[in-house]
C-alpha cells in the first residue's frame, strides 16, 4: 500500500504547449492494460536525458543516448512497459531500432529524431511486432490533455500512477511544467531514474536544459533508493518546447534560469519521492538525513548504508526501534577515520544515541511513538564538517517478496 | 529451515587437547539456555584474532585487541549472547572491562590475559552482574569435550549449532583441529566473521599463526554474505595449544604447516557455508563463482552484487529462474569498462546467457529444474582475465523479514 500518495487527478496535471501524449493497448505482456506511449514535441523542442550507469544496459538506453548524440532534434519519443528489452544483445538492439523506424514513418521525421524507451522483464525478447501495431493507436489519440492516461500507461507494478506539475511566471509569460514518472522496484537509481518525463513550455537553450537536468536529478531521483537494484532501464528526459512565447533561457545566473530550475527540480523531487513511496510492499516512508559530514560523498554513502540495509528496513516495517542497526549500518558505511564518539542519532524529535552509545535522556517509548508514524525522518550529525545529504527510501515488508518472488507469474 | 545443515553429533567434535570448555544458563536475556560460555587453554598456547572493520565495533572487540596487543599471553575467553554490548560507549566499555577481571579472578591471570565476546541485541546495557554470576558455573563444568554445549551455548537466531573438526598427522604426531561459530543474520563480514572459535593442539609460532587465520578468514568467513549487513561484533579466533607433544611450526613454507593450513581453512570453510546454510529464513544455498577476471577485487565486486541484491534472492526463493536479474547485478557492480558481450552466464550446468543476451540454447525449463534445487551455482565468466573468486549465500524469504521483524519481541 503506497504511503501517503494518491494518484494525481486529472485537473493535477497541466497541459504543456508542445507536448501531445497518446496511448494504446498493445498486449505487449498482458492484455486489457495501457502499455504503450508516444509523446510527440512542437518543432524546434529541445530534449535532454539522463541515463542509468549499469553497464547491462537496455538496448532502448543505447539507441536514446546515440540519437540524443546525433543532434537532429528530437520530434517523439515510445514507451512500452512489460518488456525491458535489456540483456537481449544485438538482437535486442535490431527491435529498438525497429520501434524507432515505425515511430519516425509516422511522425514523418528520421529514425534518429525519436527516442525509443523499454520497462519490464529483463532478458526476453521484446514483442516489436506488437509494439509496432499499436503505434497508429497512439498516434491517433495524440493530444495535450492525456497526462494522466501517460502516467498509467508506464505503470509496472506501480500501484499508483506518479506525476506533478508546477506553473511560474517567466519574464511576464505564463509557464508550465509537468512530468510524469514510473517505478517501484529495482530503484537504486545512479546518475538517472527509472523512467521519468519532464515537460516545459518555456523556451530553453541546449546547454542550460543539459545543466538544469543534472541540478534536478541529482536532488530528486539520486536520493531515493527501494532495495539498492540500479535499473538496467532507468532514464529521465526533459523536454523544453519554448511554446509558451517566451525568451529563450540561455545563462544559468539568470533570475529566470534558477526559478524555472527550482520548479523543475520540485516536479523530479516530487516524482522520486512518490516512486519511493509506491515501492514494491512500501508501508512506511523514511528520509534519511546526514548532516555534519566532511564532504557530501560521505554523507551519501553513509545515508546510503541506511537505507539499504534489510535489518534496519525489517525493523521499521514492524515499528521496532531496534536502533542499534542504525549505528552498525553507520559504522560499517565505510567512513574509515569516523569518530563514533561525536555522531548524535536523532529518530524524529527523539535524540537516541549520542557518545558512543545510547542517549541517557533516551526512552524506548519515545522511539516507539515515532516508529509507528508512517513517515520517519532518520537524522545522523557526524560532527565532522558541514556537508548535508538526504536520501529516500522506504520500508522492507513481507509484500517485497510476494511482489519479486512472484513477478513473472 | 536450514539448507541441508545437520546439527554436528557429539562425537563429530573431536576435542583438543589443551582446551577446555565451560557453559551456563545465566539468564543473559532469557532464562533456560545456554548463554554463557568460558574457554580456558593450556599454559603457553598462542591465539590469534581477526575482528570486525566496523566503526562502531564493541566494547568487547575493542579490548580484545587490546588484550591480543598487550602480548601477555592468553589464558582464556568468555562469550555471552543475548546482549552484543554495542553502541553502549565508555559504560559498555566499564562493563566488558569487569567481565575480564571478574574471569581473570577465577582463573588466576592478568585482566589482559582473557578475551571478552558478545553477541546479541545492540545498544543496549550489558547486563554484567548476569554475566559475573554465571562464571563459576562455567567454570565448574570445564572440560574438553564440551565442543557441542560450547556451540549451542553462542547460538542466537541460529536454529543449528555449528562446529567441525578435523584430523591430521604431522612429524608423526596426530593433530586435532576443531572449531565452533554462531550466526545467521547480519552477515557480510568484513576481514572477519561473526563469532568463531577454532582450536588446535600443534604446536605453532604467534607469526605463523597470524599468518594462517588471515589465509583462513579470506577463503571462509570473508566469502559470505546473508543480508549484506556487517556486524559490529564479528571475530574469529584461532588457538594452538601445542600439547600434541609435537615442534612448534615456525615456517610457512614447510609441508607440515600447508597441511595444518588446509585443515584449519577446512574447518573455517565448513562453518562459514554452516553460518549461510543457517541464514535468517534461508531455503536455498548458493554459490556464486565469478571467473575470468582482470582481479580478484573486481570479481568479488561482482560477486557480491549479485548475492545482495535482494530481487535476485527473492527470485531464487521463489524458484524463478528471473535471471535477467543476475546480469542487472553484473551491471551495476561497479567495473567500468566491463565487455557485456564477453560474457557468459551459467546456472548451474545450464549455459543462461552470452553474447549480451539470452542463450540461443537456453530453455526456461532448463533453469526451472535447477531453480528448484535446494543447493545452486551460479557462475559467471567475465572474459577478462584468470581471477576468480567465490561467495556463498542464501536466498531471501518471508521468513527472514519476519525474523527480523520480530527479533526483539
Amino acid at each position: 500500500m503506497p504511503v501517503n500518495l494518491k494518484s494525481p487527478a486529472p485537473q493535477d496535471l497541466l497541459p504543456v504547449r508542445g507536448v501531445k501524449l497518446g496511448f494504446a493497448e498493445a498486449h505487449i505482456r498482458k492484455p486489457n492494460r495501457k502499455d504503450l506511449l508516444v509523446m510527440q514535441f512542437a518543432p524546434d523542442s529541445k530534449v535532454a536525458g539522463v541515463f542509468t550507469q549499469n553497464r547491462f544496459c537496455a538496448a532502448p538506453v543505447v539507441l536514446c543516448k546515440e540519437h540524443l548524440a546525433a543532434g537532429a532534434g528530437i520530434v517523439g519519443l515510445v514507451v512500452n512497459t512489460g518488456n525491458a528489452n535489456a540483456g537481449t544483445g544485438e538482437d535486442g538492439m535490431l527491435r529498438a531500432r525497429r520501434t524507432c523506424e515505425a515511430l519516425a514513418g509516422l511522425l514523418g521525421c528520421a529514425d534518429n529524431q525519436v527516442l525509443p524507451f523499454s520497462t519490464g522483464v529483463i532478458m526476453e525478447p521484446l514483442p516489436v511486432d506488437r509494439v509496432v501495431a499499436g503505434l497508429p493507436a497512439c498516434i491517433a489519440n495524440l493530444k495535450e490533455d492525456n497526462w494522466l492516461n501517460a502516467a498509467e500507461a508506464i505503470m509496472t507494478t506501480d500501484i499508483v500512477a506518479k506525476g506533478a506539475s508546477r506553473q511560474l511566471t517567466l519574464g511576464g509569460k505564463p509557464v508550465t511544467v509537468t512530468g510524469i514518472a514510473k517505478g517501484s522496484g529495482m530503484i537504486h537509481p545512479n546518475m538517472a531514474t527509472m523512467l521519468g518525463y519532464i515537460a516545459t513550455d518555456a523556451a530553453v537553450s541546449q546547454g542550460v536544459l543539459e545543466t538544469m537536468i543534472r541540478h534536478a536529478v541529482n536532488r530528486s531521483f539520486n536520493c531515493i533508493t527501494v532495495d539498492g537494484d540500479t535499473s538496467t532501464n532507468d532514464s529521465l528526459v526533459l523536454i523544453a518546447t519554448g511554446q509558451n512565447g517566451g525568451a529563450e533561457l540561455a545563462d544559468t545566473s539568470s533570475a529566470d534560469y534558477l526559478a524555472l530550475r527550482d520548479a523543475v527540480t520540485e516536479v523530479a523531487a516530487q516524482l522520486a519521492q512518490a516512486i519511493v513511496r509506491d515501492g514494491e510492499g512500501a508501508t512506511k516512508f523514511m528520509t534519511i538525513r546526514i548532516q555534519g559530514g566532511r564532504d557530501e560523498a560521505e554523507s551519501r554513502k553513509i545515508g546510503y548504508a541506511i537505507a539499504h540495509s534489510p535489518l534496519i528496513k525489517t525493523a521499521f516495517f514492524a515499528s521496532d526501534p531496534n536502533l542499534g542497526r542504525i549505528l552498525a549500518a553507520i559504522g560499517y558505511a565505510g567512513v574509515g577515520d569516523l569518530d563514533v564518539n561525536l555522531i548524535r542519532l536523532h529518530l524524529g524529535d527523539v535524540l537516541v544515541a549520542e557518545n558512543g552509545g545510547r542517549a541517557a535522556s533516551y526512552q524506548e517509548a519515545d522511539g516507539q511513538r515515532v516508529m509507528k508514524e508512517p513517515e520517519i525522518t532518520v537524522r545522523v550529525e557526524l560532527g565532522r564538517g558541514a556537508a548535508e545529504s538526504t536520501v529516500w527510501t522506504c520500508d522492507f515488508s513481507y509484500d517485497y517478496v510476494k511482489i519479486n518472488a512472484d513477478y513473472r507469474t
